[in-house]
């Protein structure tokens, strides 16, 4: 018997329920969860992606466990191929923009519950396929480095590995919830020595500041687009610049804030409700358009080097984390992040099981 | 005296106008036209652009001709990167995706003409700052490599330099136009081992055939979106496409036929009259989206260079033309090329003044 989040429609409260998850198959491992943040994309699936088809499904895919064994698997062409993070048997369905909805091991009140993004992490114990798990060190904090499961990957490999910021360059980051902060982080990283953070949150300027952003501009405070106070402030425009909003609108304007000639911007913010556009002059002019997911990080090398880099504080985590709460206040952690949301990501909100927290006491 | 054609307006036939043309002012040169080609570009101003402002107007910009000095000119920082083939003296003003007209010498009936792409070559002499020239093998026949001066090296530059297509990969060239053939050209330079070469116009593929291309699909044979053609005959997308139209919904179409994880999608066709679009998961997939004015060439070094591979045979040009013409007729090729026209580009129709044309002969 176990308990996990479930939701079982979209829009509503998730409902602690108690189960029996069904033992493991071939290529699957069960893992006991120790934490697990709330990112933006388990709201993007309840209030807005309203996939037909997609309830009901247990949230959650930024956690740490304790898994007894990693079994690798073999390697496809994307997962042999240097240029990507992808892989055949991956989770994502890109045609129609759409997760998709994997069969899950979990069986509540006789019905199937889904699977998300091959993980589903609000809950005390997950069965994942092998390929979903990365094999971290053991002394890594589990309670901070979940947020590496998703998110500040995703903002920090934008900048380094995607837009591949440079020493010395011009950077802009539009959006500063944790994927945008993790993002100035990566720019910081990278040498960046100019680094633009834009919010309409004046407040998410200080904490910027401690990732390493050296300017800031509130769109609210402008009445010029900011693609020209961007490119006034930069002789015509950065060299890299990250929408980490999830808005094709600021897609938009974060392409059109890179200079011409070697500009490239990178779509991190994730959204599949319309369409993003431009002018076609915007790319012949010389930049470039691009997007990943997790950051470009091929995630079974990707995560255990990251969580390295924090052990040795070249990258921050603690400053992410906002609050600390058992699973049974998950609906409690979803409101705070709702509530807290401009543009779309927010910080991450993040909670413990009790009971998990010991077991990780223990071990650690 | 010297004749030139001139665009009074937008939609109407040029005028074979006799004038005086003003002398060269710093930096500027004066040379006298031998060859130039017709490019879809000067169609556009003429039929599709209508700018305000932009008449009357010396259509013409794939010229080549003899010019008695080159006076280099300072480096700016566009210049200066190995990244980016723009000039911030350039005459391109991206802003409003508008070709910026630039001062000419030409008067004519007391109205001054402007200058089109900083060079126009419909006219016996034209005056060009000298940012505008590159110097070519002398032994060169100025009647073939002046298509060097924009399209081929557009199209071939777009597969070499922009894409960056690799020995062994898949591409797919959208519109067998002359920018369309060039990038087949291109590929097939580059080590390609799949060339997909489509158009709604299947006389084409038999010259794309000559230039490389290996499959051919016309996009009215078939019911299903061309971007799932090709996910079926390439294993999930080519590594590089080519959008070679100038159309939005081709430019979308070029970017779907991408594999997802390294896919690489180039406009290379102008248009901007609207913008392009696509759904944000096609770039987060690990999609890149690119562009590039004239292939990514830098004029001065890279129009040389193209000049030497076609001395060595290694660059074809001499296929690509279909018609040789004098001053006196470009209207007839004007017609020739709007006739002949499907997606955007055609082949090229081919001018020579018979005057010049002698002293062409003269010379070589």
């Amino acid at each position: 018997i176990e308990k996990i989040a479930v939701a079982w429609e979209p829009n509503k409260p998730l409902v602690i329920e108690e189960i029996e998850v069904a033992p493991p198959q071939a290529n699957e491992i069960r893992i006991k969860m120790v934490a697990t943040g709330v990112c933006h994309t388990d709201l993007y699936h309840l209030f807005e992606g309203m996939h037909e088809g997609g309830f009901p499904v247990v949230l959650g895919h930024e956690g740490a466990g304790i898994v007894e064994s990693v079994v690798f698997a073999g390697k496809c062409r994307f997962c042999k191929n240097p240029k990507s993070n992808h892989c055949e048997k991956g989770w994502i369905a890109d045609r129609q923009g759409e997760m998709s909805p994997a069969e899950s091991r979990f069986t509540c009140k006789g019905k199937k519950l889904l699977q998300f993004v091959g993980t589903s992490t609000f809950s005390e114990y997950t069965v994942v396929n092998q390929m979903a798990v990365a094999k971290i060190d053991p002394a890594a904090p589990l309670d901070k480095v979940c947020l590496l499961g998703c998110g500040i990957c995703t903002g920090f490999g934008a900048a380094v590995n995607v837009a591949q910021v440079e020493p010395g360059s011009t950077c802009a980051v539009f959006g500063l919830g944790a994927v945008g902060l993790a993002a100035v982080m990566g720019c910081h990283f990278a040498g960046a020595k100019k680094i633009i953070a834009v919010d309409i949150n004046p407040e998410k300027f200080e904490m910027a500041k401690v990732f390493g952003a050296t300017d800031f501009v509130n769109p609210k405070d402008r009445s010029k687009p900011i693609s020209e106070v961007i490119a006034e402030m930069t002789n015509g425009g950065v060299d890299f610049s990250l929408e980490c909003v999830g808005s094709v609108g600021v897609m938009r304007s974060a392409l059109e804030s890179c200079v011409k000639g070697w500009g490239v911007s990178v779509i991190v913010g994730w959204t599949d409700l319309c369409d993003f556009a431009a002018r076609p002059i915007q790319l012949i002019a010389g930049r470039t358009w691009k997007g990943a997911l997790f950051g470009g990080f091929k995630s079974r090398d990707g995560v255990p080097q990251m969580v390295q880099s924090y052990m040795d504080k070249k990258v921050k985590l603690d400053e992410f984390i906002t609050h600390n709460m058992p699973l049974a206040q998950v609906n409690d952690a979803i409101e705070l992040m709702k509530n807290g949301k401009w543009y779309i990501y927010i910080l991450y909100v993040y909670i413990i099981e009790d009971l998990q927290t010991e077991l990780y006491k223990d071990k650690h």
